[in-house]
């Protein structure tokens, strides 16, 4: 059986910008957490859609067989760093069905964190 | 492949108010975050519903080809403003497959910012 | 095109009590969000599930052709009120299809408003 | 009529360490949400998933004939505790259709409380 997709896409990317509090604790971000329960390590890769210029990538996330993986896109750097305080939206795409969820955490307001998230749409 | 779909539903709007904080960034707001995978514009079409009167619409949002667009409920206008802290759920259609994403900020209370959101869903 | 499921559930419902701040805005609650973009009246049968007893239902919620309706969980009283601060969860039934979201609003800490949610499972 | 899906995966598990406030009200937590619709009592098996090591499994979590169950991921221990602070994902498979709703209650910060969560993913 298949577990998950290949094909995933998050369309609400916003990293909050500035964080409160110690790093990279109460650092502000959005984190995609990828789940691959097959036998064969993955390489995703993963495409950055702005509002008003062509899309970014691809970025490549590696996840082994039978690992998870948390990223912080804020610690995309390569082809080039997602800018914070922006809206974007990404999709992703692997060679073996994985599952993809999204978490946002905000921490602008100093003494506050506010958390948000949702699976991923396998499309 | 198609990517997302073409109808989706967000059943649980409501714009809190009033907001505590700087202007745009911590204006309570709800959000509808599209993203267009396709190579073509999209306009989509937006329907907002009631508890008590029939629906308002089309409220028009464009979305180019291969990118996103995050739009404030609070910012629509045309044909009609959708009135803060009232219930109301919303209908979108469009013409390419989309995926749409719903969020939620909450700055009724001073100092406090609370989030929320989901996938939509694809119907 | 049908718009929806009949049947949806949440699995993940627990009233916050007690709750902080004025009433009813600032009241804990978990709410469920139905929107009916049918051209039919429907009567939804809500069904409550318990950790240890016999589901209770049905609850009746009336949701008009082309009409939203936000239910609070806390206001539920027949057959009987849903107890706070119990984990409980639901499965609902429509004779048409109909979209549901599930939203808390957790405010047990004076001067905090924590939110929650997601889109419910169609079934 | 089967009323949720068999296999369910959450792959963005992260107790929140440390909690403050009253426990066990406001300890931090991870918690999957179960709803058994069915006629038969079910022993649902977890497996849970890390970035650098082999899963570790199986937890047995029990869910009665027509029986909700709320489990804290923080409350296992056999055969191991799951660690805090530490990122997991997790799949479940159960003998029975169930459904699953993933919540996480953040108070790291002393005087605040974040939730988020979303419906796990039916595989």
């Amino acid at each position: 059986m298949e577990i998950g997709a290949r094909t995933w896409v998050v369309p609400g990317g916003h990293v909050p910008f500035p964080g409160h509090g110690p790093e990279p604790a109460f650092t502000g971000f959005d984190q995609l957490c990828l789940l691959n329960a097959t036998e064969r390590d993955a390489e995703v890769s993963l495409e950055v859609f702005y509002e008003d210029q062509e899309p970014v990538g691809p970025y490549r996330l590696a996840v082994g067989a039978r690992r998870i993986r948390h990223v912080r896109i804020n610690d995309l750097i390569d082809p080039e760093a997602v800018r914070l305080d922006r809206p974007y939206g990404c999709l992703l795409r692997s060679p073996v069905p994985v599952v993809v969820q999204f978490l946002r955490q905000d921490t602008r307001l100093p003494g506050v964190v506010a958390l948000t998230g949702t699976m991923a749409h396998p499309a």
